[in-house]
């Protein structure tokens, strides 16, 4: 019974999310048709990271068993083959050398991208891709701000209310903001995330880079310890799962 | 009268095209509905590059005429809101200092992109963005065959077979091909281009990234002036107006 390790693209724009919800597009949804269309199997999907509603993925991870033996290359281009016309897409497939590989806990750490059309004209082919802010952001002061978030803190600010996660504390390992072309974007790596956790710190610190918030503020905004010293939290357009440590 | 000068994006998928066609959903079609709604008059557009269906804009430049006289900054503002959920958006606005400025006449010179996305997975979020090429390109090979064609030639062999212009010889001034990340990026700029002269330049070059063809053989396909000399046409997809000199 081989494991499946499988690199997966996703526009997160037409699903619900990752998870699979009866009658409603999701991405687990689209992959688990394109394996039973495939092989006639229904196995369990796990994923490194369960997007939210609307997020996109250029390297999310998930692994499944299948009772027949197939080489990795057919399982690719043969559930690329039943993916069509779904914005899902298979980048890679390999059997992993350990046998007990998991998506999800053998992960040692995730990066996101979040994406920021910093322009004053609305997009028309990155829409739904980004995040369209019209004022010209300071990203050299979001960059500095940012990085008083790196380091092992406890994160309620940033965290979502619904967040099922044991301990708002996590350690943000790694937080960039640089300009490129029309674009600002962000990126983020951590061992793992709290719900909403970089839509949160981005809605934040484009608050630092319109000038509405001083470096002070967003470091007296994670110390609160409050959801509601949080800034507005950025629309899910921008956010990009962009690839799993393990 | 006031005349008006924007640069216009929008992804081609959408669209039969820029050209208003009755009945059909046209970039031209999109502008003179919101131009329309904004103000209530239906100015003729003038367009720098005619594209062609599915072909994209990140830089076309239309102008047109107003009887009222409105600033920039608010035509601008009223024509994106009013071309909501259309995939086309205005970047800029302006009234030109030139009165006699003319979008397609006064122009100097048009460059293109041409993104071909050069991995084994399919694109989910680029797809209709980028020709999906699995094969790796030699992109050294492509840009040196590349070379070859720049200058002063007949085209004939790289026109479409509808090409209504009188003469197939034009200047070609520059091209490239650049590998960034997994896409092969060309870019091309000419004073006017012949119809469909860069897919078919793109696809009698990627015959050559592929090694099915050598820098002697796209030397012979031009020297031919000869349609049928051409290699496979690039799609629609992956290429981009993206700016034009005056």
């Amino acid at each position: 019974m081989p494991r499946y390790r499988c690199t997966i693209e996703y526009d997160g724009g037409p699903f619900v999310g990752f998870q699979y919800q009866e009658g409603r597009p999701s991405v687990q949804g689209a992959l688990q048709r394109a394996i039973l269309a495939f092989c006639g199997e229904t196995p369990v999907l796990h994923v490194a990271g369960r997007t939210d509603t609307g997020v996109h993925a250029t390297g999310q991870v998930i692994h499944f068993d299948l009772e027949k033996d197939w080489p990795a290359r057919t399982v690719m281009n043969a559930v690329n083959a039943h993916l069509v016309p779904d914005a899902v897409a298979v980048l890679a497939c390999e059997i992993p050398a350990d046998p007990e590989f998991h998506a999800r806990f053998s992960a040692k750490g995730r990066r996101y991208l979040y994406r920021i059309l910093n322009r004053e004209g609305p997009p028309a082919l990155l829409k739904g891709r980004v995040w369209h802010v019209r004022r010209p952001l300071d990203v050299d002061a979001m960059h500095a701000a940012a990085q008083r978030l790196v380091g092992t803190h406890d994160f309620t600010t940033f965290r979502d209310a619904q967040c099922q996660a044991k301990s708002p504390v996590k350690t943000l390992d790694h937080v960039s903001v640089a300009r490129e072309g029309e674009e600002v974007r962000l990126t983020f790596a951590s061992r793992s995330f709290l719900h909403r956790q970089v839509r949160s710190m981005t809605g934040s610190l484009a608050e630092v880079g319109l000038g509405r918030w001083s470096e002070a503020d967003l470091v007296a905004a994670l110390q609160a310890r409050d959801r509601k010293a949080c800034g507005p939290v950025a629309p899910s357009d921008g956010l990009y799962l962009t690839s799993v440590d393990y």
